[in-house]
């Protein structure tokens, strides 16, 4: 099979090897779609994310969907051919958090793409059925693949509590922030805000749904969204680009008693206005991708309130993996989500 | 002004009385429209609900919109000629309920059209200012006055606790399940199944987006709901009948872990599956009216995710109240909500 | 080894078997107290609960304490010779409820001592190593034996929601009861009320901490309740007893926006007064068995603040297993906790 | 009567000025006991706290105990020579945030000792009888000024959702961290870990129940952390200093999934480390003063099980209230809590 190996920082190529063997206990799916993640652009800009560093080949991707090739078990609940899209990260299921349902804080999870786990850009990869969730003949493949990303914008979305009829604020419009538009839309939200930097994304958030967009660097924004809200502010907001200034405006754009969710993962520490959350008894939580995510997500696009293309905005095959990654670099290709098909 | 007094069980009549005059603190609102809701029929039927009971002529009435006519305080936040949804109950705002945010269950309500107090069947009406709620120009005054059965629903899909893609049952599909219906599309449902014994409640539902409807008078309503889930059940349901039998069916539906909301008020005593609440750790809540669910429903009327008026069956004005009665009463006429108009 | 088998009801008999064999991935413990529950009981007595029939040759017994013997796997934090207190249920760790870290929903759980499992009452058991509990030196093995009650109103009072000051009302002073009394009181109660027909376990409420007792066959419970109160009610109760009578009296006795919580199992179907869930908007919640319990139980226990001793009301060896039976039966003997050892 | 007015920053006086009429609708209260506040200090030192600033002479004080004098209402709830503490803040009743039970955040509150609002350091206040609680004979009036403070420890322990069993971290141990060891303690920690730089806080933390004290000028806080939970961390952390290395003692030391909860108001702006709330989704509420809290720290202070009096450090007659002062700004004095009386 082909895989795409990252050798160092900046050195990404397309290599034969060995189709995994389906080993007993696993499930061996042939990989359709995948998706590019700014984490897989880090990885390929700079050869390592934090402590997590890139120092052998190393298969990318997270962000896939397949078909079921050959099962290594019995009772898996899967049939050869099942159309299904991949939860990464396999957990060790017995370590606290595991037990507590928490377990995408598990201590010792294997997460497909972070080194020393290969991730899915090649066309098979072998896989926990636990982990492996069936896609109905109305998901697309690139859906599919979508489905994590969005799983992401469902746990911000749990944790905001939304209610019918809130006001959300969304801080950053890159594929994280406009999957949080998506489900925001969906989760019942009367308005949602968006503040981001570029003009290509905030008007692709304004066609998935957002009711009013807003341009940082403008300056007055909290004026323009007490002006907008009538002077109650936002009930929630979700911080989806990880940049300083934007954490301090989703906890001053949030009324009294407000929820603020932290998505986007910026420095180790950043300088917030901190008596907002005193002052004002907010919540505030941070997420940290997705536990029991996938499903209800898959239902949403099942039934079509979900639909996650419009912010698909290049579509190539493996081969050209290289490219697209350069794609996902270039702001003047005006870049949305990159997906990447074998 | 003209008021329908209801003098005992089926005597109702219209007669002219003084219009009220705008006391210190209260505001003057001209009423414009006025949903009949079960309980003013029970009342028109039986002449008392429990313990409340019609001993001199009464004014029923509790789902209203009107017009602000006269203010009669400084800084009320209003305008001669504001638009606005009357929510019915006055709390004392000093007792512990009220200071815990739950002014639903103020021992001391005062509750429009529930004996002794007068409800908003007549051309004017003096309220509180704190609850009313001004209604955008995008929100029509039939809308207005179903303002107060979708906060019934907000109320109910707020202990419910809906996550975006969960499935919902919903028994009873009358107009308080109706509401529950489009509240809980709107709230993030993927699948919403309806059981109903009527046939035309049981096509309003389908047209206000539920996706699968049953009638429990055909039986196997439990096997049919397993099949439809592929054997998971619903995540959450939602009672709005008040009938045993559906608080069973209520109970037995919804999974492991799962939550029960019961919005429908029968007998005092009910028999029920008791053991499926420990068996399955069920979260279950009962609801009394609502609480700050007025302007969250008033949002999502003015962006149009709420529409209301699919499940208004008939209008007519208020000279015809006594017709409206009737209709109400007159299954043969398929009723759904029937709306007078001053 | 000795193990206590069960052939049919009321037929209870030690017989010399296989010590068993520690087998790859588990962990050999030799039983050192095992608690008589309620259920052990129940089997003796009538042969089965529910769908749950002895047919076999059956070892009952879920509540034990012992030292680890023999170590089947590497990395499993345990050392030989160390205290343990065991966790009987184990789930299947791959179910959507096990996912959702509510495990003791899992639909494949093998608990020990429910047909087909074998229980505790024999000198070694084979365990998973996930469900064992080191217990310090300060905690002994009767009481690392109570952990497994303990563990029941550890949950019970999560779902309660407990608040410091709140006033706890507990219907049934049986063990079960009794431990929600202890654990009430260390949650933070500021009044626990106690209802119980038999006048030895009222004590043993007293003695734990309940701060007033009633005799539901006294009648007058709830006017009892209103003065004790100031006619403000409990902010919560729990209900041990599975008496339908008792259900009435939890949910009569809270107030507005109050919680109950249903501990003890009793008839399929139940009578309650429903309409007070929906007029009191309460929080009602089941619970089954506990998920995550078992180390804030022995956390406790290690610094005292909870004892479990005071309801341990007969101790005797594993051999004289058929008297300790007889002695749970028999409420001549004022019977609360009976332990037996090895 | 006798009432304290500063003048401006360090001008504090005694004046005998006209003893408050009992105005209708409201409660006359004569002033028994009155705690000095850290926020009375700052005043004292300097004038101001923020934007509230000391432009004519004030009078100070919000801890308060006293008796009923006269009434001038009827159904106040209320008999002449009623003991009561006296709950500070008036909140409107009206506002968004007062609907929903969260009336300290309300807009327009009336906080006593804020300017322009007096306060209680004088012999008689008039008071709305909704914000008055009744003591039992078993609390004294010195435990009747602590019920403030302490109200802000059970409003923070509210929001640190505590269970049974857990570990709780607090940082800061000057009279609000003490109460927070206090309630922590009822609310059923099983460990509580202190951080605080002065040893005689450090002692009063380990009189009140703190299980392992820390001197965070020392360093290796964390490791010292980690060491004593065997790697595991707090589940909550209470941050109860303003500082900002105690804030970010505070996220570090709990465990995934935990919750920290900032109770100390520091600069505007603080830097923190913000990865770890994402990394480990913390759930971080700020509180501020507290809500629905004074009747169930009055329960705890009447059944016993809340002291207060420990935290006691100097105790002086109103005609003192200069030395008063002076003593809780003098750390040679090792103040803890300073209080006066009429």
């Amino acid at each position: 099979m082909k895989a795409a190996f990252l050798r160092r920082a900046g050195d990404l190529y397309l290599e034969e090897v060995a189709k995994p063997a389906c080993v007993a206990g696993s499930i061996l799916v042939q990989v359709k779609e995948i998706g590019v993640c700014g984490s897989d652009l880090h990885y390929y800009n700079d050869g390592r994310i934090g402590d997590h560093i890139v120092t052998a080949p190393h298969i990318l991707g997270h962000e896939a969907s397949g078909i079921v090739e050959e099962i290594g078990m019995d009772d898996s609940g899967f049939t050869v051919g099942d159309r299904v899209s991949i939860e990464p990260g396999i957990p060790c299921m017995s370590c606290e958090s595991c037990r507590e349902g928490r377990y995408n804080l598990c201590v010792d999870v294997r997460f497909s793409g972070a080194p020393p786990y290969h991730g899915m850009f090649r066309e098979y990869v072998l896989h926990d059925h636990r982990f492996l969730h069936k896609l109905p003949e109305s998901v697309s493949f690139t859906q599919g693949a979508l489905v994590e990303p969005l799983a992401v914008a469902h746990n911000a979305m749990r944790k905001a509590a939304l209610r019918a009829g809130d006001t959300v604020m969304i801080t950053g419009a890159g594929p994280i922030g406009l999957s949080c538009v998506e489900m925001a839309r969906v989760a019942g939200a009367a308005r949602i805000l968006v503040s981001e930097k570029s003009a290509h994304r905030r008007r692709a958030a304004l066609e998935l749904g957002a009711d009013f967009v807003l341009d940082p660097d403008e300056g007055q924004l909290l004026s323009a969204i007490r002006d907008y809200t009538g002077g109650r502010m936002a009930d929630c907001a979700i911080e989806a680009s990880g940049s300083e200034s934007a954490m301090g405006d989703a906890l001053h754009s949030v009324r009294k008693g407000g929820r603020v969710v932290f998505v986007g993962m910026g420095k180790e520490e950043q300088t917030i206005p901190h008596a907002e959350i005193l002052r004002k008894e907010l919540v505030v939580q941070g997420i940290y991708r997705y536990a029991n995510d996938f499903r209800p997500v898959i239902e949403l696009l099942s039934v079509g309130r979900l639909k996650g293309l419009p912010w698909v905005s290049h579509r190539m095959p493996l081969a050209d993996i290289v490219r697209a990654m350069e794609l996902a670099n270039d702001t003047a290709a005006e870049p949305l989500k990159v997906v990447v098909y074998t």
